[in-house]
């Protein structure tokens, strides 16, 4: 666990590295690795959140070692390092809101977008531990999971109007 | 590790499952966020590959933390349960060449696909112990991953012709 909140909070100091480099083609190219690849981490969130979540509300028959698999994965995933995965100037602003929806605050002093990357991971810790404890169990534990990534969607991610 | 392998070998469990929902429209749905999900995982395979490759090739300055930080996720991408990214009817012929590269192979009798599947969660987990030990033990842990990834390409992946 504390590697992967290190690896969040590496969020910033990757993005002094990014800001020697925009400019360039080469910088262009690796911004648009990351965003590629933090939306692809957030595919595999969404993913195994379908499951859990479609198990949570009873449109997917609970199965404690679907559950477990699932709930295991979006732990693993929430505490890989992300350190690169969030260069300054990918933006929504700096890219369009068609390449990303992360808005500016997200790398704007003051941004709780590292706490809130924490938070989901430690979430997705505790539900990790209990998915496999039954229904009422899971259904218990997702609500912090929920929560996390609502608060984080809420405040840096571009809103679909 | 071996819950991760036992996530590999789920790859056919997954596919007896996938079968019996094959035709309609629910199904469809089910196999496009796997196929999308797996080619996620691929994507975050090849953002950190492309941080480990470019030092072992000098490319990109050996740095024993960023080293280890991208050898950690790869470990920890490949050990992710696998099995329900892969359900049948989710090859090429069934889905075509533009939606995924993965072949029919894949899910015949005799697929040698989990095992390679094992022998890169194997290998990453190898070179994860040893990516902040210096340029030469990344290079030369870098040779198994290598060929793990080539070979399942080789054998289960579309060649762009």
């Amino acid at each position: 666990m504390k590697t992967g909140m290190l690896g969040i909070c590496g969020i910033l100091a990757a993005a002094v590295v990014a800001t020697s480099a925009i400019g360039d083609g080469h910088a262009d190219k690796a911004i648009e690795a990351a965003v590629k690849a933090r939306q692809s981490q957030m595919t595999l969130y969404s993913f195994n959140l379908g499951i859990l979540g479609g198990m949570a509300k009873g449109d997917i028959e609970y199965d404690a070692d679907a559950a477990t698999a699932a709930a295991r994965n979006l732990a693993a995933l929430s505490q890989l390092d992300q350190s690169r995965l969030w260069p300054q100037g990918s933006d929504n602003v700096a890219l369009g809101a068609d390449k990303t929806a992360a808005l500016p605050a997200i790398w704007e002093t003051g941004s709780t977008a590292g706490e809130k990357g924490m938070a989901l991971a430690s979430a997705a810790i505790d539900l990790e531990q209990v998915a496999g404890d039954g229904l009422d169990a899971l259904q218990g534990a997702m609500g912090a999971v929920g929560k996390s990534c609502g608060s984080c969607h809420e405040s840096y991610r571009q809103k679909n109007e």
